[in-house]
């Protein structure tokens, strides 16, 4: 049984680790940290978990996590840095759903988050969780950087395309919308139900932070740095979902990207790769740990391949996809407590 | 290994049955039917089960059904009625999740639902499936008529106080609203995104169809035939959920209602009598069989007790309650399959 | 042409009046304040008035209001009480749509509002400003306190009932439901989308602030202090609406109540009796200033009437009102700015 | 005074004609056509529209439209060509907001709408209604193409840039998102609120009706035929808006194109260019006939420069251009009853 912590288990990514572990037969939680909420039970603060937790809040430098087998943060940016050097010391394996340890340059990293990196000396041995990327090193890690959730949508959605050099990396286009739950779990006036709901928009076009995580990701995979990639994200009103829309140019008409995508896919028990010209919904992904892919290719050879994927945020875009992770580490199914379909409606 | 059917399989009942079947060890869907998706696969209709079945849809009257242990129907009303007797001969258990069998006198029915019911010798025989109050006779049942889900959030807030003889049950109201997945999976304006979004109404103030279904039911309880119950349906714009504001008078004011309530639900699982004066919310509960229940003791003698009680209209109001009471009646543990806690957000 | 100055107009109330009154051929906005964006044009924080006005928000204590013929008070509770002494005496008409004026006795308003109030001596003479009850008094007053949302749904839905004698006046239930937008624009955990969407509770169900507003105005009516009203408000995930579902008890089963409905407000422009038996949706009145009731009476004697009151809560339960109640204290017609009909969707 | 017909007032765009003309001071709706509704009045329908109205629904092809000056057509594609003919002879001036006269090439338009074209001979007269492009020949017409809600905002979007010759027209794509409104108001399973609310989805990727409309009004302005334009529609769950994000490339990054299109539309009412950088949102215009656009340059020269549009698809998308062409078209003040600004919340 592996002993679990979790750091800022008040957020909305932390409940939903609660959520899923609660149906774990391999894992138990022993821990949970809030600065905020600290002598709380989880119960108090959320009874959806009426009956499941006998736990009470612990504040995030408590030393009941030095004997966890795993500690998972769920905090906002620029705090598990603080705490992840001394935890691995003590022998704590480190998932990281933050983004701390996502960009392996302390320098690009700083330039996006406006902050100092606490511990860059981890940075190189850190593994960025996309099992669909690198499950070996996964294997052997310590320390791993869950991705982000629109990094998770779109880089699933390129992989094949990019490792296989189908298609012209300098011009592709990802338009990505999010549901609000991305925001996190904190007062914020912007977030707020009547400044959200019946309305749609844009933010961050200037440059969000998950396109250096793209970036770097692509860039690596294709082995070079010519990458180039426009990313707009936009916010939906709905609680959960990413749906990507990524336009693409292959380099030659006569490929058949969807056999690519089959191919590289068919082992993969969480990316579901439609038939060509389907039209996935984020509802079909809905509290799964899916991600769901559908090509159409141009009319012409001058229209770019439309991808498109979608993914529940907090699951195949955090909380789940952490647990995968947790399970690639301790060497369980990879699927344990991973495996409800989506909910509809 | 519990053969079973699914009449119906492509409401929102029947895809739910689906989904919480696919977790459920001691069971498996071996016929679904649908005479207006006859021919196509249930993840042609359903591509959020993907991966998880690999069935096609026949018709209703399909023969394949004899040979399951037990069907559900998930169908509209007036449509169990003439299917049942055939499939009860065949030795199969049957739990009709519509309404044809929950109100054990046709005159009665036949008022309500302006229609001649097929079958009304088997009306006695039927038992009404809400196992805190029939778990006895839900062991020995071949037929369950499964509660509607505004009778099961209603009948679970007045229970212990009609039981005890707690309450002037010629005085009870029960304003309750529902999330538009109660109104089936149909193309009706009335439930059209823009015809329910940014709104909120009242319907059916003149009389409901679960009027009866209550009365009946309350009625029994209390072993006379003078309760006077007022109910005023609602619709809310939210997918999921029911929320029941029940007001009661109660006989003395020195009755401790708390007290009461806590003991009757102690040993039910899917009951969480919540502390007095606490506030459910209906996401609390979303996607989970748990039924919550709060107290609220009015300031004054003059004033009524409100009892605020909350469920998923789809789990312990239509699929999750039939699974429940599947569990019963084939000796496995009631909670087998049922386990989930609720989502958040 | 009336100089009007908007205190607080960077809430709900406080945009609303300023799409109101842009269509106000009779007024004119002059000063709007707002101590947290002091300095920002309204149309940085509003980008839906660019091109609608030219003004910068100066702080609440500017001297500018002093020379406004009118001045709104869209504040929150225990704000305009600071401010309303010394405007009044610079000749300055005030409406103030917060609670600070609308109980006239000091020690109610502390008891539920838990503060000092600045000047109980106002209270005697500032006219609650509800034209349907008060039409006369405001027309001659210097400072209006301008209803509640819940309790404009409710006073409407009870006002013939009461004033006439029709009911049991110490048995009334009003269960309400209003949209988020009445919670205010503010930063605040419980009213973040992901908190409200896909949820619905009931809240403040042992004593909500608006009870005592009501109990006074309609005891006040009735002339005894006997009224006995339960009041639970629920939450609903829209944007705008207020939806009360109000159960009376008739005295007399003779009684008709619709015809004294109808005749109440037969000359009133912004109250609509719907037929008998009708269902208002709180959709007809968005974005309009009427109110919208429909009555049922009950099958039986034993059972009560329900009194449906439907009202857009910025609109007839907030910035409408209000203007309304300026086009009456300046002798303007009463529908000025305010005839346009309800948003379909 | 204006007398004005609409065929099909059930639908959204007929409601919202009601809604804006009922506050139009130089027009008076006479006749309301409804086939399905035959007979039954306006206020039946749509309670919103109470004390409004006083008209009944009469059949499409009822004699009473020949009397009206202006009949605006708010029926399904391939309807109002049926009717149109007719009443061109009797002098009847014609706003049609479907898309029978959008193409002015038949064989284009029946292989889109997979249907024979009724009056071909009346498409070169038609003239597209987008006021900012045709303004003058919209003036001396009497047959209206009122543009589709998706062209509009990316026409609108694209004019300065297409006009002026700034861009790469081989190279664009426009990611639009819409609200459920567009689906129009009849009963469909695909726009069930359990079928739309806290989900997301592309549709029609390969190919919707909308794209070849826009190809030829754009490729018309450039006078040339090789604009490539990728197109892909979403859907929102909201009720009303359109959000286009548009993607081009400038032939010369030294071109300023935000001053090209702040000087376009200098002189529009309708068209709000933001500053560079801004980001729209669709509520900013909600109920407003006003499309708002913001500029964002690339980073680098190898980005694209991505523009924003935003409408109200109901507004600018449909009933509100339609009644800016008819203000054209009769020599009226231009924004007559079209100058309410957008809805908050």
């Amino acid at each position: 049984m592996i002993s679990v912590g979790i750091v800022g288990a008040t957020g909305y990514t932390g409940i939903e680790l609660l959520r899923l572990l609660s149906g774990h037969e391999g894992a138990e939680v022993k821990v949970v940290t809030s600065n905020s909420e600290k002598g709380k039970t989880v119960t108090d603060v959320f009874p959806s978990l009426r009956s499941y937790f006998d736990l009470k809040f612990v504040e995030h430098d408590s030393d009941q996590l030095k004997s966890c087998d795993l500690v998972f943060f769920a905090t906002p940016h620029a705090t598990a840095m603080h705490y992840v050097p001394d935890l691995l010391e003590h022998g704590c394996k480190i998932i990281d759903l933050s983004a701390d340890f996502r960009i392996n340059n302390s320098q690009i990293w700083e330039d996006w988050y406006k902050e100092k990196h606490a511990c860059p000396e981890l940075l190189e041995s850190a593994v960025y969780g996309l099992p669909e990327l690198n499950r070996e090193e996964i294997k052997a890690a310590s320390l791993i950087a869950n991705p982000g959730c629109y990094p998770t949508a779109i880089t699933l959605a390129l992989l094949p395309a990019v490792k296989n050099g189908l298609i012209d990396v300098k011009d592709i286009i990802a338009d990505a919308k999010s549901g609000v739950s991305g925001a996190g779990r904190k007062a914020a006036l912007a977030s707020q139900f009547s400044e959200v709901a019946e309305s749609f928009k844009a933010y961050s076009v200037s440059g969000h932070r998950h396109l250096p995580e793209m970036m770097l990701t692509l860039n690596n995979v294709q082995q070079s740095n010519d990458l180039n990639l426009t990313f707009v994200p936009h916010l939906v009103p709905m609680n959960r979902g990413i749906f990507a829309t990524v336009y693409v140019k292959p380099k030659d008409h006569s490929i058949v990207m969807q056999k690519h995508y089959a191919d590289f896919y068919a082992a993969e028990k969480f990316v579901d790769v439609m038939p060509e010209g389907a039209h996935p919904e984020t509802r079909t992904v809905k509290t799964s740990n899916t991600c769901r892919i559908a090509l159409h290719p141009g009319n012409s050879e001058s229209q770019p391949t439309v991808i498109l994927s979608v993914i529940d945020n907090l699951v195949k875009g955090a909380a789940g996809q952490a647990i995968q992770n947790m399970n690639i580490m301790f060497a369980l199914d990879e699927g344990t407590a991973l495996l409800a379909p989506g909910l509809t409606p």
